[in-house]
């Protein structure tokens, strides 16, 4: 079986894997307070061309998503978000169980708008009964989105410009960012990034981490004692040198991006196949999840030799599925699914 | 100003204050542990011909929404509810801070359906990473429901009957619940509603009393510890005797149906002056709410003269208002208003 | 039997009633604002001597700890408290139900120093380990305390002041704040108060009403958004009116303190018939609070014919009991206390 | 600088990093069902003799505590500890962000006894007021403690015979567990604990991991949907292979408990030329940490050259610190500080 199920399904980056065994045995602090931390933030801050910012390591997403979001809303507060959004749909209730709303707006593609935002915080304080419902308190949104797609620069400007004027702090969720920053229509670089929100994540776990997030705070707001609420959310990793090694490893002479660009490549051939088998595709995603839309007996036939994602039943025939690729991804399963893709 | 906004407007039936002046220096216990609520339980019990069922005196429905559904939920479950649901919308995140998600369904007329609860359950537990999705654990509806429409016997027998199969509570908020009973359309007795879910609750606060709403626990596995809830979520009143005082009142010789009743007559009444009037109703509300879609000219006319609730705009000519009555709406206002509606 | 169990075991003061009756088919807005909230804010503004106060009128004591403590602390914050504070022991973990540690310092009769604070703030910041630890974020006491005690006018002025210079919002629970101001041995005024801490609550429940508290705060940086706390926290009364009427008629001519007076008056009577007895206090209470030591005999005999809270065994043969007076004790009962306590 | 400050200064066991390594490229499903943690859990219910064990794989501590603590309580239960337990002191009131209090009671050596649970469950219980009071739900203790003390197989015999006869599930924190195993004075195996508690867990990132806790849950009613709970605190981890692969390698020839036996042998020697020197210990422990009383004069010179925590100061020239070894600990290091132990 070859797995194009999701994009965490081998180990680390071997580079990774050696600097774990070339240290063993050098003695740090814990919690994140140790010289390989603060060599992986120093390079962060570089790479951001921002020597301000706060950065903090922690283990998954889910964590990271909860940790930063309670720590910026008030109790009464909810945080906006798309409703296809990781924290609406695949987070078990995290959110809530900060006692938190999760404000979904519809999204298209994957992504809500400037606009919307602006409209629904109007309404909200328009209501004369305003204060009977959740107050709108942050805006989160991920890139690229659950669906693949991409915010454009010019769509991050105006959305973080709304943001700005109505007070709402714009978190990025970057699991996948790394396949964001290589995709061949990205228009958003990282340090644009450390200028276009107050918190982002810069995610590890996907791209060549064992595991591992990068949250770069950028508003001098939100910095204060955030250490507390990571401890507080069970999310200070004890050897925290491990997170940090990790990302000294990935983001010191861009290795993340060459491997997030390696994921990219292998999925536009992909995505090529399918066009080319005149297979739709659900969305046109330019990163490293592609989803196409497949009869029965297609499915079936690929599933033979290859795991990947339902996505969604469309009906008794028809069925959204998700190949992921990786930093991972081996060129020879690629080959051979495009081949496979060629016969159905 | 002649106000039809809400149907908590005015203090409480007389003969609920007569009351409290008679028995004013009687010295009782705290908390609920008196003779009247003892007196008020013992009515209700017996009014829903059911010696073992549990009963609670609240203050609010907020709060009594609260508690009910933090005591049944485990942390990871959520409550299923239509999604023009008071809980999900005008609670302030109530149900969240409590540390669960409302899941919304699409709501008709204020309703969800037994079929609608059914599927999002298979849904939910045929997903493959359905461990990553917020758990169904019980449900929550209205009757009568935001919208003033009622669930019919048999919509509710259906519901209930899926419910049990599902292993999911049922609760019903019964905030207005008297307007339901007394209303023409209701084919669902209280002593019905008593066998058909597992916990509801019998309004006091629009009907008649000061405020005060008595919790009904039917299913014998939600009845333990429940004082505990109520105490730690602040709900638990200190003279305790006030709100079994109100209940024992309303319910003792049927005075809560009997005013209800006159509540419905009058809503009827302006209902009736609406559809004469070929102004359409956004919902065929069989109880003490009505709401009229009017034009602009038509709303600032009745503004003048009378207070009434904006539910939406349509469009900038056309908007959805709320009339409500209720227990203590004179019929000279409800007279005066069907004059000024056949003006329009 | 004669109850002398707690101070809440009538209904409310008659001129409450009267108004109840006089104003019970006026219409007005729901959730706080009506003219009779609005009235009684300026009242207390007025006595307060200070018109920029934020004033909330709440139902009860443990809704109102529980929504005043949670919208001040960060997530990763506690309150300090007395360990014999209302908060730590008799409110079913309402504050931990909101997400925070109560820290506990030890009392002495009732009382926690300004010294207590700042030594357990130094400890706490001094350590290196600190964010392993709630920090803590604002220091909660009562006026009379659970024993009945007072804080001196030098106390709390130390206290606050060390309470702003370490940034620690002060908090003060005046559930019974009445009986405090009228005590013989009170020296802060209410006005006093209102310059002497952050927020504090009037309590009316203990002190005439049929339930109530005023939220008074003083502290501008707490005052924002507060009305969605108390809706999100079940604990915005739909008929707020009745809670605003209740104030006023306290509050406008004196009758709160008049009242509590009396109370006070009671208990003195009741003090020195145990002391003349020779029955030691467990506590010298200048407030409507008394504790004496009775032995088995003693207890039993008196428990006859009245009903007071156990409140600690000593031993076998030695009990700490609790005599309450309030607002609504006759005299004629206090002195047949009085006279067999004398038969003891 | 050698260090001694804690047991989590190195990274992990070579072993581990090899099989790292040699697994790195196999692709595996996510979140803990992969064939790395089946195998973990395999030996894990070999060594436990009891093949019904749900087994689960957690990052690090607090997570841990959190997330099975939050498990079992109801919103209304609090979990009894001893006041230095690491819930009670070392977590940020995690556990109180969950909604629950921590119920603290006095320990000895680090340990509270079944005569104390007894005791202050019938306190509870017989309150007349038990309602207003956060009722007790569980037990948690540590094994070792923070104090490096152990509980002996008689002492939880009786406690866990109180906590079932109570109805109080037991969980034992056993973050340490390897260090209590191997101790000279440890009288509890890995499979008595199985049977003498409802929940414990396996401590790794102490004891040779890079990070991992293994949950184990004995009790048949506390294992339904625990995977939810996981998900919801942020605690699954994608790559959960790396988790199995660690207990796996660990557990499967005895490394865990032969590697811990070092870290013992190292504190032994430590502890002897301590005691050899008349140093007093502040509690004997027979653990891998070590808790002398040094003077000031003693503590700066022996800090010279090596890192330990400076525990609790006791007066101005007398302070606790705390020595650990591990795993890791080199026989060269632990000879050169009894060399220095020597010379104070």
């Amino acid at each position: 079986m070859i797995r194009f199920e999701c994009d965490y399904q081998e180990g680390a980056h071997p580079l990774i894997l050696k600097r774990l065994m070339d240290t063993n045995w050098e003695q740090t602090s814990g919690y994140g307070e140790d010289v390989f931390c603060e060599n992986a933030r120093n390079i962060i801050r570089k790479i951001c061309e921002n020597h301000l910012l706060d950065i903090h390591f922690l283990v998954g997403g889910t964590q990271t998503n909860t940790t930063v979001i309670a720590s910026i809303l008030k109790p009464y507060q909810g945080v906006i978000a798309a409703d296809c959004g990781h924290i609406n749909v695949h987070e078990t209730g995290a959110i809530e169980s900060t006692g938190h709303k999760v404000i979904a707006l519809d999204s298209i593609n994957g992504k809500i708008s400037a606009e919307q935002v602006e409209t629904y915080y109007n309404k909200h304080w328009n209501d004369a009964n305003h204060e009977h419902i959740v107050q709108p308190g942050m805006v989160y949104i991920s890139q690229p989105t659950e669906l693949g797609t991409l915010y454009s620069k010019s769509e991050l400007m105006t959305l973080y410009s709304v943001c700005q004027r109505l007070n709402l702090p714009l978190y990025i969720d970057g699991a996948r960012l790394g396949y964001a920053l290589m995709s061949p229509e990205n228009t958003i670089s990282i340090n644009d990034l450390a200028k276009l929100c107050d918190v982002f994540y810069i995610g590890g776990t996907k791209i060549g981490a064992l595991f591992g997030e990068a949250i770069v705070i950028v508003n001098e707001n939100l910095k204060k004692d955030f250490r507390y609420m990571i401890k507080q959310r069970g999310a200070l990793l004890a050897k925290g040198r491990i997170l940090g090694l990790q990302f000294e490893t990935l983001l010191k002479d861009n290795l993340y991006f060459q491997i997030a660009k390696h994921a990219i490549d292998m999925a536009m051939l992909i995505q090529k196949a399918f066009i080319e088998k005149h297979i739709k595709l659900h969305v046109l995603s330019p990163t490293n999840q592609q989803f196409p839309i497949l009869t029965r007996q297609q499915k079936d036939t690929l599933a033979q030799k290859y795991a990947f994602e339902l996505w969604e039943n469309i009906n008794d025939d028809t069925f959204i599925v998700r190949f992921c690729t990786s930093w991972a991804t081996k060129e020879e399963h690629v080959k051979a699914l495009i081949d496979d893709i060629k016969k159905l």
